[in-house]
Protein backbone atom coordinates (compact mmCIF):
# COMPACT_ATOMS: atom_id res chain seq x y z
CA UNK A 1 0.00 0.00 0.00
CA UNK A 2 2.94 2.59 0.73
CA UNK A 3 4.43 1.53 -2.54
CA UNK A 4 1.46 2.96 -4.42
CA UNK A 5 1.08 6.12 -2.37
CA UNK A 6 4.51 6.54 -3.05
CA UNK A 7 3.98 5.65 -6.72
CA UNK A 8 1.40 8.34 -6.71
CA UNK A 9 3.26 11.21 -4.56
CA UNK A 10 5.96 10.78 -7.49
CA UNK A 11 3.24 10.98 -10.31
CA UNK A 12 1.81 13.84 -8.48
CA UNK A 13 5.34 15.58 -8.43
CA UNK A 14 6.15 14.61 -12.07
CA UNK A 15 2.41 16.40 -12.53
CA UNK A 16 3.39 19.42 -10.53
CA UNK A 17 7.20 20.07 -12.38
CA UNK A 18 6.04 19.85 -15.52
CA UNK A 19 3.01 22.38 -14.55
CA UNK A 20 5.78 24.61 -13.13
CA UNK A 21 7.96 24.11 -16.59
CA UNK A 22 4.97 24.99 -18.44
CA UNK A 23 4.10 28.09 -17.04
CA UNK A 24 7.63 29.11 -16.86
CA UNK A 25 7.66 28.62 -20.52
CA UNK A 26 4.80 30.92 -20.47
CA UNK A 27 5.15 33.73 -18.66
CA UNK A 28 8.80 35.25 -17.47
CA UNK A 29 10.66 38.11 -16.64
CA UNK A 30 13.11 39.42 -18.40
CA UNK A 31 15.41 42.86 -18.20
CA UNK A 32 12.57 43.60 -15.11
CA UNK A 33 9.71 43.42 -17.40
CA UNK A 34 7.46 40.76 -17.42
CA UNK A 35 7.16 38.61 -20.69
CA UNK A 36 4.66 36.40 -21.93
CA UNK A 37 4.80 34.21 -24.50
CA UNK A 38 1.77 33.66 -26.69
CA UNK A 39 1.57 30.51 -28.76
CA UNK A 40 -0.69 30.85 -31.94
CA UNK A 41 -4.28 29.57 -31.96
CA UNK A 42 -5.69 28.73 -35.98
CA UNK A 43 -8.82 30.46 -36.14
CA UNK A 44 -11.02 28.24 -36.52
CA UNK A 45 -14.60 30.02 -37.01
CA UNK A 46 -12.80 32.65 -39.56
CA UNK A 47 -14.85 35.16 -41.50
CA UNK A 48 -13.71 38.45 -42.78
CA UNK A 49 -17.55 39.68 -43.31
CA UNK A 50 -18.60 38.46 -39.38
CA UNK A 51 -18.69 42.26 -38.48
CA UNK A 52 -20.37 43.42 -41.69
CA UNK A 53 -22.55 45.73 -39.50
CA UNK A 54 -21.61 49.56 -39.22
CA UNK A 55 -19.84 50.11 -35.72
CA UNK A 56 -22.50 52.86 -34.62
CA UNK A 57 -24.53 52.57 -31.24
CA UNK A 58 -21.78 50.52 -29.31
CA UNK A 59 -22.24 52.40 -26.56
CA UNK A 60 -23.61 50.48 -23.35
CA UNK A 61 -27.38 49.19 -23.48
CA UNK A 62 -27.33 48.74 -27.32
CA UNK A 63 -26.88 45.83 -28.97
CA UNK A 64 -23.34 45.42 -30.09
CA UNK A 65 -22.59 44.80 -33.78
CA UNK A 66 -21.18 41.34 -33.66
CA UNK A 67 -24.13 40.41 -32.49
CA UNK A 68 -25.06 36.65 -34.67
CA UNK A 69 -27.49 35.11 -32.39
CA UNK A 70 -31.02 36.21 -33.53
CA UNK A 71 -33.16 35.54 -30.29
CA UNK A 72 -31.44 37.94 -27.58
CA UNK A 73 -33.82 39.98 -25.76
CA UNK A 74 -31.92 41.36 -23.07
CA UNK A 75 -30.11 44.19 -24.11
CA UNK A 76 -27.24 43.94 -21.17
CA UNK A 77 -26.45 40.81 -22.96
CA UNK A 78 -23.18 40.80 -25.25
CA UNK A 79 -21.23 38.01 -27.45
CA UNK A 80 -18.75 35.97 -26.55
CA UNK A 81 -16.19 38.60 -27.94
CA UNK A 82 -13.26 35.79 -28.63
CA UNK A 83 -12.30 36.54 -31.84
CA UNK A 84 -11.21 32.76 -32.60
CA UNK A 85 -14.61 31.51 -32.67
CA UNK A 86 -18.43 31.71 -33.56
CA UNK A 87 -18.89 30.83 -29.56
CA UNK A 88 -22.66 30.59 -28.56
CA UNK A 89 -22.00 32.40 -25.02
CA UNK A 90 -23.61 35.54 -24.26
CA UNK A 91 -23.99 37.27 -20.59
CA UNK A 92 -22.99 40.24 -19.13
CA UNK A 93 -20.10 42.29 -19.74
CA UNK A 94 -18.82 41.72 -16.11
CA UNK A 95 -18.76 38.28 -16.95
CA UNK A 96 -17.00 38.20 -20.32
CA UNK A 97 -13.41 37.96 -18.76
CA UNK A 98 -14.01 34.87 -16.74
CA UNK A 99 -15.74 33.32 -19.94
CA UNK A 100 -12.41 33.86 -21.71
CA UNK A 101 -10.23 32.64 -19.38
CA UNK A 102 -12.35 29.54 -18.68
CA UNK A 103 -14.08 28.42 -21.90
CA UNK A 104 -11.14 29.91 -24.32
CA UNK A 105 -8.12 29.56 -22.35
CA UNK A 106 -7.14 33.13 -22.68
CA UNK A 107 -4.33 33.44 -20.37
CA UNK A 108 -4.45 36.69 -18.30
CA UNK A 109 -1.19 39.43 -17.02
CA UNK A 110 -1.22 41.95 -14.63
CA UNK A 111 1.68 44.75 -15.10
CA UNK A 112 1.24 48.34 -16.60
CA UNK A 113 4.34 47.07 -18.61
CA UNK A 114 4.05 43.78 -20.61
CA UNK A 115 6.35 42.10 -23.05
CA UNK A 116 4.16 39.95 -25.81
CA UNK A 117 6.28 37.72 -27.20
CA UNK A 118 4.48 35.43 -29.96
CA UNK A 119 5.64 32.39 -31.11
CA UNK A 120 5.98 30.48 -35.00
CA UNK A 121 4.88 34.05 -36.67
CA UNK A 122 5.79 31.52 -39.70
CA UNK A 123 2.52 29.52 -39.44
CA UNK A 124 -0.19 30.37 -42.40
CA UNK A 125 -2.90 32.70 -42.08
CA UNK A 126 -5.71 32.85 -40.71
CA UNK A 127 -3.81 32.83 -37.30
CA UNK A 128 -4.33 34.57 -33.71
CA UNK A 129 -2.05 35.49 -31.01
CA UNK A 130 -4.42 36.26 -27.90
CA UNK A 131 -4.00 37.25 -24.44
CA UNK A 132 -5.83 39.48 -21.87
CA UNK A 133 -4.06 41.94 -19.84
CA UNK A 134 -4.74 43.19 -16.25
CA UNK A 135 -4.19 47.05 -16.24
CA UNK A 136 -4.98 50.07 -14.15
CA UNK A 137 -8.16 48.29 -12.80
CA UNK A 138 -9.13 46.95 -16.15
CA UNK A 139 -8.94 44.31 -18.23
CA UNK A 140 -7.58 44.55 -22.14
CA UNK A 141 -7.57 41.85 -25.33
CA UNK A 142 -4.79 42.15 -26.70
CA UNK A 143 -4.80 40.22 -30.31
CA UNK A 144 -2.69 39.56 -32.64
CA UNK A 145 -3.88 38.46 -36.05
CA UNK A 146 -1.74 37.23 -39.61
CA UNK A 147 -4.54 37.61 -42.16
CA UNK A 148 -4.61 37.12 -46.02
CA UNK A 149 -6.19 40.86 -46.92
CA UNK A 150 -4.96 40.83 -50.26
CA UNK A 151 -4.42 36.90 -51.16
CA UNK A 152 -1.28 35.17 -51.37
CA UNK A 153 0.00 38.02 -48.52
CA UNK A 154 -0.45 37.96 -45.37
CA UNK A 155 0.15 40.79 -42.88
CA UNK A 156 0.06 41.12 -39.29
CA UNK A 157 -2.23 43.20 -37.51
CA UNK A 158 -1.96 44.25 -33.99
CA UNK A 159 -4.56 45.94 -31.28
CA UNK A 160 -5.71 46.30 -27.90
CA UNK A 161 -9.10 46.39 -26.84
CA UNK A 162 -11.02 47.21 -23.63
CA UNK A 163 -12.91 44.03 -22.16
CA UNK A 164 -15.31 47.37 -21.05
CA UNK A 165 -17.75 50.23 -23.14
CA UNK A 166 -16.57 52.20 -25.84
CA UNK A 167 -16.68 55.04 -22.82
CA UNK A 168 -14.70 53.52 -20.53
CA UNK A 169 -11.96 52.83 -23.35
CA UNK A 170 -12.01 56.38 -23.96
CA UNK A 171 -10.22 57.15 -21.07
CA UNK A 172 -7.04 54.59 -21.87
CA UNK A 173 -4.06 55.11 -24.44
CA UNK A 174 -2.14 52.05 -25.32
CA UNK A 175 1.23 51.58 -26.80
CA UNK A 176 2.52 48.76 -29.10
CA UNK A 177 6.47 49.13 -29.51
CA UNK A 178 8.85 46.76 -32.01
CA UNK A 179 12.44 47.41 -31.49
CA UNK A 180 15.13 45.30 -33.30
CA UNK A 181 17.36 45.50 -36.06
CA UNK A 182 18.30 49.67 -35.41
CA UNK A 183 14.40 49.62 -35.93
CA UNK A 184 11.70 50.87 -33.87
CA UNK A 185 7.96 51.13 -34.99
CA UNK A 186 5.57 52.43 -32.56
CA UNK A 187 1.67 52.46 -31.93
CA UNK A 188 -0.06 54.50 -29.83
CA UNK A 189 -4.14 54.93 -30.11
CA UNK A 190 -6.96 54.61 -27.48
CA UNK A 191 -8.51 51.08 -27.38
CA UNK A 192 -11.32 50.20 -28.69
CA UNK A 193 -13.93 48.63 -26.85
CA UNK A 194 -14.81 44.74 -27.42
CA UNK A 195 -18.55 45.51 -28.38
CA UNK A 196 -17.03 46.94 -31.57
CA UNK A 197 -15.57 43.68 -32.53
CA UNK A 198 -11.62 43.25 -33.24
CA UNK A 199 -12.76 41.48 -36.45
CA UNK A 200 -13.82 45.58 -38.11
CA UNK A 201 -11.07 46.83 -36.48
CA UNK A 202 -8.78 44.51 -38.41
CA UNK A 203 -10.27 45.21 -41.53
CA UNK A 204 -10.30 48.56 -41.29
CA UNK A 205 -6.92 48.70 -40.66
CA UNK A 206 -7.00 50.41 -37.65
CA UNK A 207 -4.52 49.22 -35.90
CA UNK A 208 -0.60 48.17 -36.31
CA UNK A 209 -0.07 47.04 -39.56
CA UNK A 210 3.13 45.16 -40.50
CA UNK A 211 3.86 43.16 -43.85
CA UNK A 212 5.61 40.00 -43.55
CA UNK A 213 8.98 41.53 -44.27
CA UNK A 214 8.98 44.47 -41.96
CA UNK A 215 7.93 41.01 -39.33
CA UNK A 216 10.61 39.39 -40.17
CA UNK A 217 13.17 42.05 -39.18
CA UNK A 218 11.28 42.49 -36.35
CA UNK A 219 11.25 38.66 -35.47
CA UNK A 220 13.83 37.17 -33.43
CA UNK A 221 14.34 33.08 -34.26
CA UNK A 222 10.05 32.99 -35.62
CA UNK A 223 9.06 35.06 -32.21
CA UNK A 224 8.22 38.20 -32.20
CA UNK A 225 8.26 40.33 -29.03
CA UNK A 226 5.84 43.56 -28.97
CA UNK A 227 6.19 45.86 -25.78
CA UNK A 228 3.05 46.63 -24.32
CA UNK A 229 1.96 50.08 -22.05
CA UNK A 230 -1.46 51.12 -21.33
CA UNK A 231 -1.73 54.69 -19.48
CA UNK A 232 -4.63 56.73 -18.70
CA UNK A 233 -5.70 59.39 -21.12
CA UNK A 234 -7.90 61.68 -18.69
CA UNK A 235 -9.56 61.60 -15.78
CA UNK A 236 -12.05 58.43 -15.15
CA UNK A 237 -14.95 59.85 -15.59
CA UNK A 238 -16.80 56.58 -16.77
CA UNK A 239 -15.90 54.38 -13.82
CA UNK A 240 -19.40 54.37 -13.04
CA UNK A 241 -20.91 53.15 -15.78
CA UNK A 242 -19.74 49.25 -15.91
CA UNK B 1 12.01 105.31 -72.68
CA UNK B 2 11.56 106.26 -69.25
CA UNK B 3 7.87 104.66 -69.47
CA UNK B 4 9.26 100.99 -70.71
CA UNK B 5 12.20 101.08 -68.10
CA UNK B 6 9.23 102.06 -65.69
CA UNK B 7 7.36 99.09 -67.24
CA UNK B 8 10.09 97.01 -67.02
CA UNK B 9 10.54 97.41 -63.14
CA UNK B 10 6.67 96.96 -62.44
CA UNK B 11 7.26 93.54 -64.43
CA UNK B 12 10.11 92.69 -62.59
CA UNK B 13 8.33 93.23 -59.24
CA UNK B 14 5.39 91.46 -59.93
CA UNK B 15 7.47 88.78 -61.02
CA UNK B 16 9.18 88.90 -57.45
CA UNK B 17 6.02 89.06 -56.05
CA UNK B 18 4.95 86.10 -57.61
CA UNK B 19 8.22 84.00 -56.53
CA UNK B 20 7.65 85.01 -52.71
CA UNK B 21 4.06 83.90 -53.10
CA UNK B 22 5.21 80.54 -54.49
CA UNK B 23 7.68 80.50 -51.78
CA UNK B 24 5.15 81.29 -48.78
CA UNK B 25 3.12 78.60 -50.06
CA UNK B 26 5.82 75.64 -50.06
CA UNK B 27 7.41 76.22 -46.63
CA UNK B 28 6.02 78.36 -43.37
CA UNK B 29 6.36 77.90 -40.08
CA UNK B 30 3.66 76.12 -37.47
CA UNK B 31 4.40 75.85 -33.65
CA UNK B 32 7.90 76.82 -33.69
CA UNK B 33 8.73 74.15 -36.71
CA UNK B 34 9.43 74.51 -40.37
CA UNK B 35 6.62 73.03 -42.31
CA UNK B 36 7.34 72.00 -45.91
CA UNK B 37 4.13 71.58 -48.49
CA UNK B 38 5.56 68.85 -51.01
CA UNK B 39 3.15 68.41 -53.79
CA UNK B 40 3.08 64.89 -55.58
CA UNK B 41 5.03 64.12 -58.80
CA UNK B 42 3.55 61.64 -61.00
CA UNK B 43 6.03 58.66 -61.63
CA UNK B 44 6.96 58.66 -65.16
CA UNK B 45 8.97 56.22 -65.63
CA UNK B 46 7.92 53.93 -62.72
CA UNK B 47 9.48 50.26 -62.84
CA UNK B 48 9.40 47.80 -59.95
CA UNK B 49 11.74 45.82 -60.91
CA UNK B 50 14.33 49.09 -61.40
CA UNK B 51 16.62 47.25 -58.58
CA UNK B 52 16.43 43.54 -59.04
CA UNK B 53 20.16 43.06 -58.92
CA UNK B 54 20.78 42.07 -54.97
CA UNK B 55 21.91 45.10 -53.04
CA UNK B 56 25.88 43.86 -51.95
CA UNK B 57 28.86 45.62 -52.66
CA UNK B 58 27.23 49.46 -52.30
CA UNK B 59 30.31 51.09 -50.28
CA UNK B 60 31.89 54.15 -52.05
CA UNK B 61 33.58 52.66 -54.95
CA UNK B 62 31.97 50.38 -56.07
CA UNK B 63 28.88 50.12 -58.98
CA UNK B 64 25.58 50.42 -57.12
CA UNK B 65 23.01 48.48 -58.24
CA UNK B 66 20.78 51.07 -59.71
CA UNK B 67 23.21 51.56 -62.28
CA UNK B 68 21.48 52.01 -65.78
CA UNK B 69 23.94 52.69 -68.08
CA UNK B 70 26.65 50.31 -69.96
CA UNK B 71 29.26 52.16 -70.47
CA UNK B 72 30.28 53.28 -67.19
CA UNK B 73 34.23 53.20 -66.76
CA UNK B 74 34.95 55.48 -63.69
CA UNK B 75 33.80 53.75 -60.79
CA UNK B 76 33.74 57.19 -58.88
CA UNK B 77 30.74 57.94 -60.38
CA UNK B 78 27.29 57.25 -59.65
CA UNK B 79 23.79 57.15 -61.49
CA UNK B 80 21.22 59.47 -60.74
CA UNK B 81 19.56 59.18 -57.63
CA UNK B 82 16.04 60.82 -58.26
CA UNK B 83 13.63 57.95 -58.10
CA UNK B 84 11.23 59.71 -60.75
CA UNK B 85 13.03 59.40 -63.37
CA UNK B 86 15.28 57.01 -65.35
CA UNK B 87 17.74 60.05 -65.84
CA UNK B 88 20.86 59.53 -67.90
CA UNK B 89 22.92 61.81 -65.64
CA UNK B 90 25.59 60.16 -63.78
CA UNK B 91 28.32 62.19 -61.40
CA UNK B 92 30.14 62.09 -58.24
CA UNK B 93 28.40 61.64 -55.00
CA UNK B 94 29.11 65.06 -54.05
CA UNK B 95 27.30 66.70 -57.13
CA UNK B 96 23.98 64.72 -56.75
CA UNK B 97 22.64 67.28 -54.43
CA UNK B 98 23.07 70.00 -57.04
CA UNK B 99 22.13 67.90 -59.70
CA UNK B 100 18.60 67.23 -57.72
CA UNK B 101 18.25 70.71 -57.44
CA UNK B 102 18.68 71.71 -60.44
CA UNK B 103 17.64 69.08 -63.01
CA UNK B 104 14.39 67.63 -60.87
CA UNK B 105 13.62 70.93 -58.61
CA UNK B 106 13.49 69.01 -55.78
CA UNK B 107 13.77 71.55 -52.80
CA UNK B 108 15.75 71.42 -50.01
CA UNK B 109 15.31 72.23 -46.57
CA UNK B 110 17.59 72.74 -43.46
CA UNK B 111 16.55 72.42 -39.43
CA UNK B 112 16.99 69.39 -37.50
CA UNK B 113 13.18 68.81 -37.53
CA UNK B 114 10.75 69.47 -39.86
CA UNK B 115 7.40 68.76 -40.72
CA UNK B 116 6.72 67.42 -44.23
CA UNK B 117 3.43 68.36 -45.47
CA UNK B 118 1.97 65.88 -48.67
CA UNK B 119 -0.69 67.04 -50.52
CA UNK B 120 -3.12 65.57 -52.43
CA UNK B 121 -2.86 62.25 -50.86
CA UNK B 122 -5.81 61.04 -52.91
CA UNK B 123 -4.15 61.27 -56.56
CA UNK B 124 -3.78 57.43 -58.00
CA UNK B 125 -0.59 55.63 -57.70
CA UNK B 126 2.41 55.46 -58.42
CA UNK B 127 3.13 59.18 -57.18
CA UNK B 128 5.97 60.28 -55.40
CA UNK B 129 6.83 63.20 -53.04
CA UNK B 130 9.62 64.26 -52.56
CA UNK B 131 12.33 66.62 -50.78
CA UNK B 132 15.82 66.82 -49.85
CA UNK B 133 17.10 67.77 -46.28
CA UNK B 134 20.26 69.46 -44.72
CA UNK B 135 21.06 68.36 -41.62
CA UNK B 136 23.98 67.71 -39.53
CA UNK B 137 26.28 68.88 -42.18
CA UNK B 138 24.74 65.88 -44.95
CA UNK B 139 22.17 66.19 -47.01
CA UNK B 140 19.37 63.62 -47.09
CA UNK B 141 16.53 62.61 -49.59
CA UNK B 142 12.82 62.15 -48.22
CA UNK B 143 10.58 59.77 -50.45
CA UNK B 144 7.09 59.11 -49.98
CA UNK B 145 5.69 56.94 -52.50
CA UNK B 146 1.97 55.78 -53.27
CA UNK B 147 2.24 52.18 -55.02
CA UNK B 148 0.24 49.21 -55.42
CA UNK B 149 2.16 46.39 -54.57
CA UNK B 150 -0.67 44.63 -54.49
CA UNK B 151 -3.61 45.50 -57.05
CA UNK B 152 -6.38 47.44 -56.65
CA UNK B 153 -4.60 48.36 -53.24
CA UNK B 154 -2.33 51.89 -53.15
CA UNK B 155 -0.23 51.96 -50.04
CA UNK B 156 2.00 55.00 -48.54
CA UNK B 157 5.43 53.70 -48.45
CA UNK B 158 8.45 56.83 -46.58
CA UNK B 159 11.51 56.37 -46.46
CA UNK B 160 14.55 58.90 -45.53
CA UNK B 161 17.89 58.01 -47.63
CA UNK B 162 21.16 59.94 -46.80
CA UNK B 163 22.97 60.96 -50.06
CA UNK B 164 25.82 59.62 -49.16
CA UNK B 165 27.84 56.11 -48.64
CA UNK B 166 25.81 53.57 -46.53
CA UNK B 167 28.99 53.33 -43.77
CA UNK B 168 28.40 57.05 -43.66
CA UNK B 169 24.70 56.11 -42.71
CA UNK B 170 25.10 53.64 -40.06
CA UNK B 171 26.00 56.68 -38.13
CA UNK B 172 22.31 58.53 -38.44
CA UNK B 173 19.12 57.59 -37.35
CA UNK B 174 15.95 58.92 -38.84
CA UNK B 175 12.62 59.16 -37.01
CA UNK B 176 9.21 59.83 -39.18
CA UNK B 177 6.08 60.55 -37.04
CA UNK B 178 2.76 60.63 -37.97
CA UNK B 179 -0.07 62.12 -35.22
CA UNK B 180 -3.40 62.93 -35.74
CA UNK B 181 -7.11 61.42 -34.40
CA UNK B 182 -5.84 60.52 -30.54
CA UNK B 183 -3.53 58.01 -32.70
CA UNK B 184 0.40 57.97 -33.53
CA UNK B 185 2.71 55.95 -35.35
CA UNK B 186 6.14 56.20 -35.30
CA UNK B 187 9.06 54.85 -37.28
CA UNK B 188 12.98 55.56 -36.01
CA UNK B 189 15.77 53.48 -38.44
CA UNK B 190 19.10 54.20 -39.75
CA UNK B 191 18.84 55.76 -43.24
CA UNK B 192 19.68 53.53 -46.20
CA UNK B 193 22.31 55.22 -48.43
CA UNK B 194 21.38 56.70 -51.98
CA UNK B 195 23.41 54.14 -53.46
CA UNK B 196 21.19 51.27 -52.62
CA UNK B 197 18.14 52.76 -54.48
CA UNK B 198 15.07 53.82 -53.16
CA UNK B 199 12.69 51.74 -55.13
CA UNK B 200 14.30 48.26 -53.62
CA UNK B 201 13.85 49.86 -50.08
CA UNK B 202 10.47 50.02 -50.59
CA UNK B 203 9.89 47.28 -51.97
CA UNK B 204 11.02 45.36 -49.18
CA UNK B 205 9.22 47.11 -46.80
CA UNK B 206 12.18 48.06 -45.10
CA UNK B 207 10.48 51.37 -43.98
CA UNK B 208 7.11 53.12 -42.80
CA UNK B 209 4.49 51.53 -44.72
CA UNK B 210 0.88 52.84 -44.25
CA UNK B 211 -2.21 51.34 -46.01
CA UNK B 212 -5.08 53.60 -47.38
CA UNK B 213 -7.41 53.49 -44.71
CA UNK B 214 -4.64 54.29 -41.78
CA UNK B 215 -3.20 56.99 -44.45
CA UNK B 216 -6.97 58.63 -44.27
CA UNK B 217 -6.87 58.63 -40.41
CA UNK B 218 -3.88 60.15 -40.20
CA UNK B 219 -4.83 62.77 -42.77
CA UNK B 220 -6.31 67.02 -42.83
CA UNK B 221 -8.62 67.77 -45.91
CA UNK B 222 -5.95 65.59 -48.29
CA UNK B 223 -2.63 66.50 -46.92
CA UNK B 224 -0.30 64.09 -44.51
CA UNK B 225 1.54 65.54 -42.24
CA UNK B 226 5.02 63.75 -41.27
CA UNK B 227 7.37 64.80 -38.54
CA UNK B 228 10.83 63.72 -39.35
CA UNK B 229 13.90 64.62 -37.12
CA UNK B 230 17.37 63.04 -37.69
CA UNK B 231 19.75 62.53 -35.19
CA UNK B 232 23.73 61.05 -34.90
CA UNK B 233 23.24 57.58 -33.81
CA UNK B 234 27.49 56.97 -32.67
CA UNK B 235 30.67 59.21 -33.50
CA UNK B 236 30.96 59.72 -36.67
CA UNK B 237 34.17 57.40 -37.99
CA UNK B 238 32.93 57.86 -41.71
CA UNK B 239 33.67 61.44 -42.26
CA UNK B 240 36.58 60.92 -44.16
CA UNK B 241 35.32 58.91 -46.11
CA UNK B 242 33.79 61.45 -49.15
Amino acid sequence: MLFFTQCFGAVLDLIHLRFQHYKAKRVFSAAGQLVCVVNPTHSLKYAPTRCAVAQTSTEQGSLPPCHHHEAVHDPQLVPCTCPLFSCPWEGHLEVVVSHLRQNHRINILQGAEIVFLATDMHLPAPTDWIIMHSCLGHQFLLVLRKQEKYEGHPQFFATMMLIGTPTQADNFTYRLELNRNQRRLKWEATPRSVLECVDSVISDGDCLVLNTSLAQLFSDNGSLAIGIAITTSKVHNGEAEM
